[in-house]
């Protein structure tokens, strides 16, 4: 990360890859709203080396819109308060992250004044980390969880056919001074994606990943994408995820896993469902208590790393370091992306 | 089960097993609304066949009364409003099972109200499991989530020493018609008593349950109560373990694991901190989706059960409708230990 000029890969200025990638969306009918919110997750993505939510991800969320699986140009809506610790917003059939921004600040002032409240985002296409969307939380002052469903592709624990999807879950905490404690896994052993890569690459599967279609454990990357991934953590994890799918799919009016993958038809596009975000306010449930809860919270911070333990996202918030220093960081693969799809984008 | 009468096991009925371990704890001191409530736990795993929170643990209680590390006679106290959504109970040194009787029924209709809402359990003993509780809420039409430290007994993943608790994490949902959906586990891979276990018993560790007091992986139980239990799922259950300290330990005000086993000075004697109960009102959720979310649950855990995978908490569930048909089922010893506990509470 240090040598960008190394091995093809070169620095670009977060402000040129914003514009250069807001403009690809917008020319592909992306409502400004939407085209700005999604281009800010893929430049962070790329800001901290996530290239899991970076310029890869563009192609689909541009086949996403040409199979009609999003409204393109759909606005989010506010929608009328039905109980007060519940902030909803309707996407429209968007993509959900125009929806979070809409949301999040009052999300964070309804924690402040109740102590805790909800937002609901409802009707979307989900492309997101949720990681972006906890940091723009932690940053206002609140603690927040995150969780939605995704498509089914993960098997419950001892069972033999997709019904969960990898279902993220995250967590983040605000420090005052760096960056926030932030956690942001799926439920699942790993992504669908990393079997897909390792069957490119003609290799077998480590054990505890997936099960084959009559729900045998296999190493066999095929055979997973034919059967099933496996939850984290054994009937734990499934568990984990089973709660995402009630609290995340069911509990807010809005599609399950297995209902995602049934209306979409496909693993390759971006899914519909909606997403559960959780804020507190430390300092409403601290009060009264005597304690300062974030200073207390560095201490334990502080143990963790102290016996040579890491703290979630590290790795993220280095490249972020470096990105602010250095730029972002491409090889010749994303450029060629970028430019190919401009040149695309021009021909419309 | 179906057996009672073999190998020293026999019937109790519900109501002589409450009235037995009440007077012993009313024996020892304990305040009739401790007493009652904790009994009502003790009672509730022995239906359950859930023998580490039955008749045997009456004498960790016991031990704890005498070492003074609960204020026996602590009445608890719902402390004034702060926030609408959070519920506070004082427990004022005693157990927590007081607590949260006296704050559940306000939770559940508070969150009927905002739509979502906390319990906050301050200065404890904390003797439950969390599933009762959890069942006490679904059965009053909410979805819930608690959690709560513990003492400092795992280390963070990738790390060596003790500062994390067994850390249990439980969810339910109401069903209209049976059991309720409910998990209830610990955030480590096994509880430290397991350990113990095999260690009175001579066997080795299966692999990544506890790392030596170097933080080296180890099968050894000697070694590995010298060193730390680890979290389950690796650096994810670690995360969640982590956000359990933060959110239900340093949030709310109250002791932290590491702190609770620094006050306490063992873990053979119930350990002190807080927990934190949250709770949904699905209904709240769903408003204006147009679908029913109770009906979608129930079509969600037909398709886990469909496949052969287990719902959790069938084994309890099971166990208890074995219990209202023929009795709690206690085998010679406990029958033993609650005759010896009464003897020696007739002589104080």
């Amino acid at each position: 990360m240090n040598t960008p000029e190394t091995s093809g890969r070169r620095a670009v200025t977060a402000t040129e890859l914003f514009d250069r990638v807001e403009a690809i969306l917008l020319k592909a009918g992306l409502h400004p709203v939407q085209a700005a919110a999604v281009t800010r997750v893929i430049v962070a993505a790329e800001a901290d080396d996530c290239k899991s939510h970076g310029v890869y991800r563009i192609e689909g969320v541009l086949r996403t819109i040409e199979a009609g699986k999003v409204k393109a140009d759909a606005e989010p809506a506010l929608m009328p308060d039905e109980k007060p610790t519940i902030v909803r917003v309707n996407a429209n059939g968007g993509f959900s992250n125009a929806s979070f921004e809409l949301g999040a600040p009052l999300l964070a002032d309804r924690a402040k004044e109740y102590g805790m409240a909800a937002l609901v985002i409802n009707d979307c296409t989900h492309f997101a980390a949720l990681w972006p969307e906890i940091e723009f939380l932690t940053a206002l002052g609140v603690a927040a969880m995150a969780m939605c469903p995704s498509y089914a592709t993960v098997a419950p624990a001892g069972g033999r056919y997709p019904l969960l999807g990898t279902n993220p879950f995250a967590f983040g905490w605000p420090r005052k001074n760096g960056n926030p404690y932030v956690f942001d896994f799926a439920t699942s052993v790993v992504a669908r994606g990393e079997v897909e890569l390792l069957r490119r690459a003609g290799k077998k599967l480590p054990d505890g990943w997936a099960v084959d279609p009559d729900g045998q454990p296999t190493n066999d990357p095929e055979a997973a994408l034919a059967g099933a991934l496996l939850p984290f953590g054994g009937h734990k994890g499934s568990a984990i995820s089973t709660m995402i799918e009630l609290l995340a799919g069911i509990m807010i009016g809005d599609l399950t896993s297995s209902e995602s993958l049934e209306q979409l038809g496909s693993t390759t596009l971006s899914p519909s469902h909606g997403e559960l975000i959780i804020a507190f306010s430390p300092e409403a449930f601290a009060d009264h208590r005597g304690r300062n809860p974030f200073s207390r919270a560095e201490a334990l911070f502080e143990a963790i790393a102290g016996q040579g333990a890491r703290l979630p996202s590290e790795r993220r918030f280095a490249a972020r370091a470096n990105s602010e220093k250095h730029g972002l960081i491409l090889d010749d693969t994303e450029f060629e992306t970028l430019t190919r799809l401009e040149a695309a984008s021009a021909r419309r």
